[in-house]
């Protein structure tokens, strides 16, 4: 059965082609630029070295998807023809309240999705325009939604709700709901594999660290906290996004500085974190590099960075009375032994023993902690579209069981 | 040698009278509505049973401070002269990055409160009233300030920063800052006296709640870190305030609530927090009885509460690589055991074992761990006011040694 993973923007979309149950990936690519006369087009099949590029003019979802389908059935020689796609798995940001588990799209689906646009300004209405762009270029085709949110629906009240009046919550659906829930879910899922033990004996700590960064509580498979909440600027600092800050800040600040909300909450998402401290970037790979060089500022940056990463897993070993297995994954997360170094190093209260060879010098998927170590600590690279795959294989093999 | 000590609020004034070195309170009291006909002012003398009230006309915190030398020399009989008071402490709330001390009062000191106003609006000026109207009443008596912020100026830089643009700090001293300071160095000096261990190699985590709360790491006797930040309102669930929320609720909120930003800063310091989940009250008291009597909201509010410090213990745990002592102290701090067990019950990881009988039945100070435990929990009742009497006792007898 072959599933098409699709996350799509409001200007670009991204997609991977999987065999299942085998879990190949036949062909992954990308469209950025959607709704110009010179929109780009980059796709590379399994196996192939280079990739292949195009410029085209393509003006909406619609035309960026039937591209894809041409280059998959066609151009690329994956498919022989476009019956071979059995389903579609889309990421869809937000399913507030509604969606504790992935979903096949329906009608009332689709407008759950579209009750959440409020919560998800930016994410909900491009993921919407991507299914229903869908709908019309593969009719008749099951799709899935599997969202960002969902994985965290697991959280009590007394984790989700903000110590704000009670009636801002049934009036507005203010609470917390947490993101990169389908990244914390599968690289949970991934680690009876490397410790050998089941899951639903497990307090897991999950460190989601890229561009935008999460941790989370994992007991018993459950999500039970997440550092992300109502959006995704709660929680640690990131590369560009402020994470935690004093709730006066917004009131002195704008005064100051004669800002309107929308310009300080630009200033919160896209001017703070990593590249409002280092006045350089928000990519960690550049700060590392200044730091060594002696940038102070990069340096400070570093330092604040890891230092609220830190505070959050203290806090979620607090929270869950103790830990089993932590695990960083993701862009930073994966690729910075350093900050995972910085971290662990100052976590030795725990048991924790980090082995630097493993952390320093090994690749993909393992154990960086010494087999004497209380905490087993992992390095695991997610793979969200993955996820997407299996929750949508699942969900339409339901269907076909129904169906028969 | 007697010293005053004063906490002037706007129309509000406490004071306590100190023999020093014996710190014995020879009188105390307090002063509401001033500025009214009908300003209440309430005192007892050490070692009276009731206490005495009178009610007058006082206009201003002049004349508020004319009738408590007016009480503490003739009417309570506690000294027979004015010429008997050696020196006035006064509680200052926001000292700034200018004072990481208590400090003898100058012109130039009384600038540096003045260019404070702006870090606290309500209580710098109230606190500035108090002193200049000291001076007009008791003029030649050297008087000092006692900073709240004072005691957290030892955090280090990637503690206090915002992960906001940097120019914020330069330009608008956007920084955390922390209160309490004198609360939990107080405590934190009575933690030799209970664990026979020198501060200078201590780890010590103190829980100052009550209205306000805030919780702060004290590593080696100096604070390291603390939960309120550039304001009060940061940090963890008090009576009446958020503390910590994702930052984008004030624009989703505001929006939907039509709320300008004064409502919106209203809305967080004095409806929020126990009050604002269980609906009920801000009071600890009150929460805890309505939740023995099943109010699910009172409930909620109480493991929200408990959740939030316990987090952020945890964190500071991870902060400081460890903990040696846990202490709790102000009015929930010192009085709710259930609190305090709702706490360490989560936190037997780090192989802190609390005695349910010291917890439950104990008074006062004390240790309320078993002596297995290898975290010492303490209860320390906290004492501001005889902090302020040291700190002015210290300096005027510089000064004094100075002018001989």
């Amino acid at each position: 059965m072959n599933i098409l993973v699709l996350n799509c923007g409001s200007s670009s979309l991204k997609y991977q082609l999987f065999r299942m149950p085998e879990e190949q990936v036949l062909i992954r690519g990308g469209i950025e630029k959607i709704g110009s006369e010179d929109a780009l087009h980059t796709y590379k099949t399994d196996g192939q070295d280079g990739q292949d590029q195009t410029t085209s003019q393509i003006l909406d979802h619609r035309e960026a998807l039937q591209q894809v389908i041409e280059v998959v059935t066609h151009r690329s020689g994956v498919l022989q023809s476009v019956e071979e796609i059995a389903a579609v798995g889309h990421r869809v940001v937000h399913g507030g309240e509604q969606f504790a588990l992935s979903s096949l799209l329906t009608d009332e689906v689709k407008r759950a999705i579209q009750d959440n646009v409020e919560l998800a300004p930016l994410h909900n209405p491009a993921n919407l325009q991507g299914i229903e762009a869908m709908e019309a270029v593969l009719p008749g085709v099951p799709q899935a939604a599997v969202f960002d949110t969902a994985f965290h629906q697991s959280m009590p009240p007394e984790h989700y709700l903000y110590p704000i009046p009670y009636v801002l919550y049934k009036r507005h659906k203010v609470r917390r709901y947490g993101f990169h829930g389908t990244s914390h879910r599968y690289v949970s899922s991934r680690v009876p594999y490397l410790v050998h033990r089941d899951l639903m004996n497990l307090k897991v700590i999950s460190c989601h660290i890229g561009n935008g960064a999460s941790v989370a509580a994992i007991q018993n498979g459950r999500s039970t906290d997440t550092s992300m909440g109502m959006t995704p600027l709660e929680g640690v600092m990131m590369g560009t996004r402020s994470g935690d800050i004093d709730p006066s800040l917004q009131e002195y600040i704008s005064r100051k500085e004669g800002l309107a909300a929308a310009e300080f909450s630009s200033m919160l998402n896209k001017h703070s974190g990593l590249y409002g401290i280092s006045g350089l970037s928000g990519d960690m790979r550049k700060i590392t590099e200044a730091r060594a060089k002696g940038s102070a500022r990069s340096a400070l940056a570093f330092d604040m960075y890891e230092y609220r990463i830190r505070k959050y897993i203290g806090a979620y070993v607090a929270a869950m009375n103790g830990v089993d297995v932590l695990l960083f994954t993701a862009g930073v997360g994966e690729n910075s032994p350093l900050l995972r170094r910085k971290i662990c190093d100052n976590l030795t209260y725990l048991g924790l023993e980090l082995d630097p060879q493993a952390n320093d010098q090994g690749k993909g998927e393992r154990i960086i902690s010494l087999p004497t170590s209380r905490v087993t600590v992992c390095v695991i690279p997610t793979n969200e579209e993955l996820m997407i795959a299996r929750d949508t294989q699942v969900l339409v093999s339901g269907l076909e069981s129904w169906e028969k």
